[in-house]
């Protein structure tokens, strides 16, 4: 029997790397900053995946796959986002045996090289808007990494479009937050905050930025998916233009938004507790767990043919399932599949049978209340309701956990207590640059957003206590 | 208007290009080598995708993903690996502003950097067989590149497979060479052919490489994916070994099978004609383009409004379909359409309407031969009829003219017969590897495989004369 897992009160750090290797959802590689995924963690992305692309082909976005290469020069064209990327960029400097002429960026993000496109392929309004997306890996060498959280090369999605006005883009940038918020919400049960970001944390070379926040379970942040207005600041660097109506050229308005594998990270640490993972129904790759006990071979025979029977019937009815027949005791196996967060267990034994029910075990309650007996031939319909409660329940505990660590501040003394206590500081901003970065510095703490929602029509601001010119803002640590 | 599409039977490598670039399925790239997937391509290739994935779920196969780069040390374990990928690499130097200690090279293949996590994962032969699959791009510097048939980057998957002995692993093998087949005959109708390859195609470092080869549509052969048993080569390079059921260690059996983007090229050469792409519905984008015909506004309206509710009826029915409502002619979106190979086209005018028809064009039979009127209230069963008579057809048609190019050789002059007449040649092949060089310097003819299926008890070599101990062979010009 392996150790028990340490506490997220005691060590979170420790608790979530634990999580992560434990429940088998990534490995170390070889390779500096960089994890391989492994099945368990990897079919927790493809539920994100398929959520998104389904959202964005909704919405009227196509796939499309642009090269992993950036020639350096083309990340030189946008003065603020080279001075962003620079320091993280990974480089070719050789290839098929000889020395490049001009080096090759492994991409971080690929505004440039999308960018460049675009300025050959719009011409006219008829061809706006043009709404794109890709699906890759992509590069930024971080000195300090997390499985998931951040790591060297990580999976993502960028979306990248162009429009006629500056209207258009920003209605598109704020749709797609919109998008993951959805899904963060509805399939990941992270009550997310939607916000916009100060200038100080916008993506380099945007005009606006906007993120969807996350609280993770020790209370500090966690930026799970961005979205830019990036205004004409790339449609100028790279000369993408467009004739109106009028027949006048026009540089275009560009957006462009991403979300990662960061997302898997921000499952675990919403939801895990101190026996592992919890992952919700939508995206969990085993949503049921059907683990037979018995004591002899003559039990286990017909336990196994029940199961059997009852697995069939719910993958037929969609579920997807995992039947555990190995050869270990239940509660070894009550064990690693409560470290492993699957949303629902099935247990049948002896007395089951006689009885012709089975008992229905949920994660996110556990022990006695969270169990209950229901008849064999109502299993499908119970496992169906039991998985949409586990999924509001996981979205409601969350959200109260957030709720609750919120605090709303009148003063910099408070926001400071607000952080002490592990919590976000909500409060009205009217502060500088500086002053945001003096915060940073003070207390660790940084603007997260301005939450789009909740905003009053005016307000003293916490910090420098000037009335007016400002907006509600949220301060928390965050990874 | 665009120009004619140039003829295939007049420069076979500028129709494709023309294909490639006029139909939107792949736009230049400012990186060598490397191109831009479009939407219109992408999609072809998320089909494919799909297919697969499927197949191999369905096969036991689970995903995981693997890191993009790989140290350079690791590619030089397996001793023919490293001689057959060296010239072709990519390497990055350069991370975070400084010369890496241990160059990276960008992924050819994954062989040893998944070989190196299955020494680890794997102790026990309960651990066994263990079946993973990426999904992933790699890159190998080619000199020369085509648009999907060979690019420096290209998209694939690669399985990769460990077992207890040499006959799982070969079983294994060939299960995933079928899966292969599977997919390009019954989704890209495409009639591969399933085969061996020689010694001297195989590929680095494995004991025995199987392929499908497709016919292009100018005679030429293109392998259209492989499978490869590699016996214990990686498994003795990288250490991976199991203990058994005496509990005695052993190395395992391990395989590997790719299959890439390359897919994309073969549906246009197997399939493409004088007018443009010929999709396989299985495959395509959209299956169906509806198109209106009219000359008033007013009959614009009246035509519109019938299509949007056939539309959208066909939607329901779970028909991949584009209404093209353009400014443009009818006989502009024919062109159009019939050059990006959309299988089925709706056509609707004033008087069909007073007919309560429509008329339905097929893509594989153009003009009056194609075309069939039917009635609007039976349009669903209609064109869930045609597009699997369509789908059929271009398997029939592809296997047709596949076959009346394969010729029977019982010497070296009816090969180079055979190869001239832009043909294959099907021979009993007993020469030795340098005869095979030989005949590909002569005649620039290769070995493409030894088709498993229709292999002699016996036989007579066509080269050498010899009598026995060798088999039939194909041996055409490739891509």
């Amino acid at each position: 029997m392996s150790q028990k897992l340490t506490s997220p009160n005691e060590d979170y750090a420790k608790w979530y790397n634990e999580i992560v290797y434990r429940a088998d959802l990534a490995a170390q590689s070889p390779v500096r900053g960089c994890i391989i995924i492994k099945p368990y963690g990897y079919e927790i992305w493809e539920g994100i995946k398929a959520s998104l692309d389904r959202r964005f082909k909704e919405t009227g976005h196509q796939n499309a796959y642009f090269p992993l290469f950036i020639p350096q020069s083309y990340l030189k064209r946008e003065a603020e986002h080279v001075e962003g990327f620079s320091p993280e960029l990974a480089v070719v400097t050789v290839a098929g045996g000889k020395e490049l002429e001009e080096p090759l960026v492994v991409r971080p993000t690929s505004e440039t090289v999308i960018g460049e496109a675009f300025s050959q392929w719009i011409q006219s309004w008829r061809d706006l808007p043009l709404l794109l997306n890709q699906w890759a890996n992509v590069v930024r060498w971080e000195l300090r990494t997390r499985p998931f959280l951040r790591t060297t090369e990580f999976l993502w999605q960028e979306g990248h479009t162009a429009h006629a006005t500056h209207d258009e883009a920003e209605e598109e940038t704020l749709r797609m937050l919109d998008v993951y918020a959805a899904m963060a919400i509805e399939d990941a049960a992270i009550p997310v905050i939607r916000g916009l970001k100060s200038n100080v944390e916008r993506f380099a070379g945007a005009l606006r930025t906007y993120s969807i926040e996350a609280m993770m379970g020790d209370g500090k942040a966690l930026q799970s998916g961005t979205s830019h207005n990036l205004g004409q600041n790339f449609a100028k660097a790279f000369d993408i233009k467009y004739l109106n109506k009028a027949n006048e050229l026009e540089y275009c308005w560009t957006t462009s938004w991403g979300l990662s594998t960061r997302m898997v990270g921000a499952v675990i640490m919403a939801h895990g507790d101190e026996v592992g993972l919890r992952l919700p129904p939508k995206l969990a790759p085993y949503q049921v767990v059907l683990v037979p006990v018995y004591k002899t071979e003559e039990e286990r025979s017909r336990v196994l043919e029940v199961l059997h029977r009852l697995a069939a019937q719910l993958k037929a009815a969609g579920v997807r399932l995992h039947l555990d027949d190995r050869e270990e005791t239940p509660g070894f196996k009550f064990n690693d599949w409560e470290m492993r967060g699957v949303p629902v267990r099935l247990e049948l034994g002896p007395k089951d049978l006689e009885k012709n029910s089975v008992v229905l075990a949920r994660r996110d309650i556990l022990g006695k209340e969270g169990k209950r007996f229901v008849p064999q031939d109502g299993v499908v319909q119970a496992i169906h309701d039991l998985l949409a409660e586990v999924q509001a329940n996981l979205l409601a505990q969350a959200t109260q956990f957030r709720d609750s660590r919120i605090h709303d501040v009148n003063s910099y003394d408070q926001l400071k207590q607000a952080i002490e206590a592990s919590g976000w500081a909500r409060g009205y901003w009217a502060g500088s640059d500086d002053d945001e970065r003096r915060i940073k510095e003070e207390t660790g703490a940084t603007l997260r957003n301005f939450p789009l929602e909740g905003q009053p029509e005016d307000g003293v601001c916490f910090y420098t206590g000037k009335r007016g010119g400002g907006r509600v803002a949220l301060f928390a640590k965050a990874y």
